[in-house]
């Protein structure tokens, strides 16, 4: 089993819950998060530093943090191994706009799963695309 | 050393945090978090687009993308190998209702582990239930 | 490639970006959570109940959920394994204030990343700090 971790746009949300249960992998979790790229500057900021530098000594600390963190949706999936690349394709054809921001999406080994309701471990708990 | 993972319903945070402390494990992380299971189907809506098919096209957008998420609670913690069981048994104990809804709980690898307030590294950085 | 996850104090998500962007790890998810350590009592709880033993019938049940959950930041980056050091370095020169509740980082395996941007996977579609 794998946990598909994928931080997307805001507004991406139910598009993405609608391909996820299109692809058949209705079970998700969502959390609100903040995040941030790789781009490591601030470039209107740096811009502003730039023209006037004498008076920016209150914007440096600002330029050190880095730019700020965006809201975005943080979605988790545990999948069986075999259905790892269907849950990353339906999740990039649903945020691909090919723009930064997009987002990334990771994959981590699961060791064990259990359904709390019935006691079920391995992949009997997890959904499964068959077919 | 492991990561247990576990989403539940909102109102057994208490029952859990409880469960969790008796059996040693008073170490836990917790954030709000929305999910739904692998119901697929909203039912009322799909019952609501049968009884009125040609009224209903507004409705189908929302039944593809499935049911709607659920106010939840996830749970991280991280223990050694040998104490997984115990933190599983405290999860079920205090979770389990025997109907649809009462979450899952996950099994992760954790390589490391480090204690910020004195550098420690290891299983000596997490909880460990001795004796 | 590994997540480097981290708990931290709230008032140190400032100083911590700052330092992750100047050892130049700018990518970073952040979340809102509760968390608690080790501390598996409430010690002025314990003391309430000692002092007054035969009318603290209605303390006893906190005192078994354990001490409370404090609002703390929860950090993820996911970056390559020869980087990992110098972002846990990075996170402990930040929050280390050698007093219980600096956090704790841990770190799990990654085994694939996909920038949803470009498709990109692997290493490539995570922050590389090179030279």
């Amino acid at each position: 089993m794998k946990e598909v971790l994928a931080v997307i746009r805001m507004n991406k949300i139910n598009q993405t819950k609608a391909a996820l249960s299109k692809a058949g992998f209705p079970s998700v979790t969502a959390v609100k998060v903040v995040g941030r790229g790789r781009q490591a500057v601030d470039f209107q900021l740096a811009k502003a530093i730039n023209e006037n530098p004498q008076d920016s000594s209150d914007l440096l600390p600002l330029l050190a943090q880095g730019h700020r963190l965006i809201p975005k949706r943080m979605l988790s999936l545990v999948v069986p191994d075999d259905n790892v690349q269907q849950v990353v394709d339906a999740l990039i054809q649903a945020n691909q706009t090919s723009n930064p921001g997009d987002g990334k999406i990771f994959v981590l080994p699961v060791e064990d799963s259990v359904r709390v309701s019935s006691g079920e471990t391995g992949a009997v708990a997890v959904d499964e695309m068959t077919g």
